[in-house]
């Protein structure tokens, strides 16, 4: 029989083992930590996920979307609370488009059911990844609770461990010519819990992804399935008026959240006290290159780890699993040449997605306050209303659409152009008002401008 | 007494524990190979290396330039072969100036010997760096021969083990928020040994460093003590018309020297022999930071690795040697405040470094071989024959100076600029003919031009 090795039982290795299972391969998957699904997981220890179109296709490919539903909260725009607490609300897409609000660990557990029910795997846990020869399909692996040796020996390895990727660092890294890189970003991140209301109910709507963008930094809000929020804090370390370093009492952070998210502050007013429960985070940009060698090959975050800004780390590594499905069949499972085509196809793609991550940061966290960035966001928004099949802005083609990433970049900086230009050109904003902009958007199209 | 430990007995490590022994440390040096001293060294073996002012500058300090100047051969300029045979020359610098051809091995064994007489170090040899306690000052080891582990623990501990340090992989990389990168460029090298002649003369004159220089590649030569020239191929790996991995059998060989050098071919009709007994080896630029965390910190190539283009990559580490020494007595050995200012004075200069070493690349394999430039180093140099204190090229503040890198940098980009717009303005070569240079030169440092 066929044997597959998948290195890490995350979101990615999980999924990519019921494909495995699909093309007859026996699967072991070897995983560092514990069972996640028999520890106690608090919401507020889980980070928020968003899930989008590229992960839904992945999952349909292999008919298992069915087991994520109703774990994926639906959130149609982004809303927006400035320093009085007026909120501004911008949609993501056409009606009844949204992104789904995931939690990591609940979404782990479940792919981890999925991959031991559709994919047949066995999931060795505690099982550290020591070493790996690349080109024998090996991996090696100490026991964390006996110390225990053991090898892994199969057809071919997939390495789905992550950022810090021991597959890449104990084995890749030290090939000659492996380009390599990890960049950290000069922010950090905390998270915080928002709890739901005593009777159970949402203290903001859920059915938005929420943003306090101040410039230089921001919280967001993501919710639950039990009525609380997941919320992140993303600000500079150190060396700026607002920054981690500076929030080193409960007073400190009572009088931050009190004068910079006032909103919030009355929501909750435990803040001080909640701080240092949660840890301060670091967020890195991995890059590196080739991501297969011999009989093993890097997926998701080992391959491209990216900051979360864009919400595509999870689906950009689920992409990954449908494409490497496509070139498994096209190229009959010669893993060599499947490895290569597929390193070829996805790095402009890994590479994309880290680009668009590191831009939307800055959206995020500053033009999202912007009434000229929303009024070009509305304006964009209306071509694609009239001309659905002309006109689709680059968050809908990043988030609802399979267009590959690196296309989608390209095609959002050419957009960005034309409608700045545009708009120096018009008083949309009066266009808007006149009710004359479908006029105006049918010319520029007549005109082959748009 | 006050204890240190230096992780490498290569070039910046040995000179390092003289400048430590110095201060009074007892100084432990653990490397990885066995006694260099006790090998057979043959020169084809040991790539060339360009001393240079800052190199002299670190052995100056603590008073040990002569154990090496009877081992550096001075070159003073750069020999071009072209393809019909023809030879063009430019010197490096003024009068006198030279940079210094010497053996890796052979300055090596001689830094050994200093290490041991100077600097009172014990070198523990076949000691494999296999961890490091940064905070502690713990270098963790496994002896090769033996298999025994053993502990060095000490006030603070320099690692000065080279681009691949083991050190910064297994330490220093695993920090949170440490930025890293290794980077390779396209192109690698193979090392050919031209023999002296019968006579134990030299085939190419000796005082010369020798370009051939081929547009997207090059083959250089530097002299040795021996009669004999280490000559090396940089080329690109693939992808190119001219590549290594094109020159697959002897008659590949052959065919491409003779078409490519042939006055080299002429000199060494046995290449094709003798081509597969050296290896194809890989260049990268590895840049980091922090430099320093804990008791720990790196210097040389393990800090700064970089290409060899300028001949800088030793001259920059033993320039870590002065400038660490100079701040240990500003600060009266107050370690962390010495290696906080050491990697903030220090990172530019290996980040310039860095930047130099690739722009040099461009100017030896391609425009050392176009009239335009060497017209405008002429040009340059005349002025700084007539007002050496007004104006000194790039290469020379490099090469014979100890001003900054990172300064030297960016006063060679404005230079660079100034003089390619004076020389569309006037026609230095018909001035130069008709000896009116010195007149302009005077006139545009009167006009304040220059």
């Amino acid at each position: 029989m066929k044997s597959a090795t998948i290195v890490g039982a995350g979101l990615v290795g999980s999924l990519w083992s019921v494909y495995l299972a699909k093309a007859g391969y026996k699967v072991n998957i070897v995983e560092m930590r514990s069972d996640l699904r028999e520890a106690d997981i608090s919401a507020g220890k889980s980070i928020n996920l968003a899930f989008s179109e590229r992960g839904w296709t992945a999952f349909k490919t292999v008919g298992i979307e069915k087991e994520i539903e109703d774990i994926a909260l639906p959130m149609y725009g982004r809303t927006m609370h400035d320093l009085a607490g007026n909120l501004t609300y911008q949609p993501y897409g056409q009606e009844g488009q949204a992104i789904y609000s995931v939690s990591r660990a609940e979404i782990n557990c479940r792919m981890m059911d999925v991959a031991e029910k559709y994919g047949d795997a066995t999931i060795h846990f505690n099982e550290k990844c020591i070493g790996a020869d690349l080109e024998n399909g090996i991996v090696y692996c100490q026991n964390t609770q006996t110390g225990k040796r053991s090898e892994f020996k199969s057809d071919v390895v997939f390495a789905a461990d992550g950022a810090f990727s021991a597959v890449r660092y104990r084995a890749m890294q030290k090939l000659d010519r492996f380009q390599y890189s990890q960049h950290y970003i000069e922010d950090g991140y905390r998270e915080i819990l928002l709890p739901a209301n005593e009777d159970g109910s949402y203290k903001l709507s859920k059915t938005s992804l929420h943003i306090w963008p101040r410039g230089r930094f921001m919280l967001i809000a993501l919710p639950n399935e039990d009525g609380s929020f997941t919320c992140t804090l993303f600000m500079p370390f150190e060396n700026h008026e607002y920054a981690f370093d500076k929030l080193k009492s409960k007073a400190h952070v009572e009088d931050f959240f009190k004068k910079i998210f006032p909103d919030f502050y009355e929501l909750m007013p435990e803040i001080g006290t909640v701080w240092e429960s949660h840890p301060l985070s670091s967020l890195a940009i991995v890059r590196c290159y080739p991501w297969a060698h011999g009989k093993t090959v890097l997926m998701g975050d080992a391959a491209h780890a990216t900051v979360p800004f864009y919400g595509q780390g999870m689906n950009s590594g689920f992409e990954d699993c449908s494409v490497l499905w496509i070139l498994m069949q096209q190229y009959d499972e010669d893993w060599p040449a499947v490895f290569e085509q597929y390193q070829r196809m996805r790095k402009p793609e890994g590479n994309a997605v880290q680009d668009l991550s590191l831009d939307n940061y800055y959206v995020m966290r500053d033009y999202v306050a912007d009434p000229k960035f929303l009024l070009q966001k509305k304006f964009e928004r209306r071509i694609q209303q009239l001309y659905p099949e002309k006109y689709i802005p680059l968050y809908s083609q990043v988030s609802f659409t399979n267009t590959p990433y690196s296309v989608a970049y390209e095609n959002g900086k050419k957009q960005d152009v034309l409608i700045k230009k545009i708009m120096t050109e018009y008083d949309i904003e009066a266009l808007f008002s006149e009710d004359k902009i479908d006029r105006l958007i049918h010319d520029l199209l007549e005109k082959e401008v748009l």
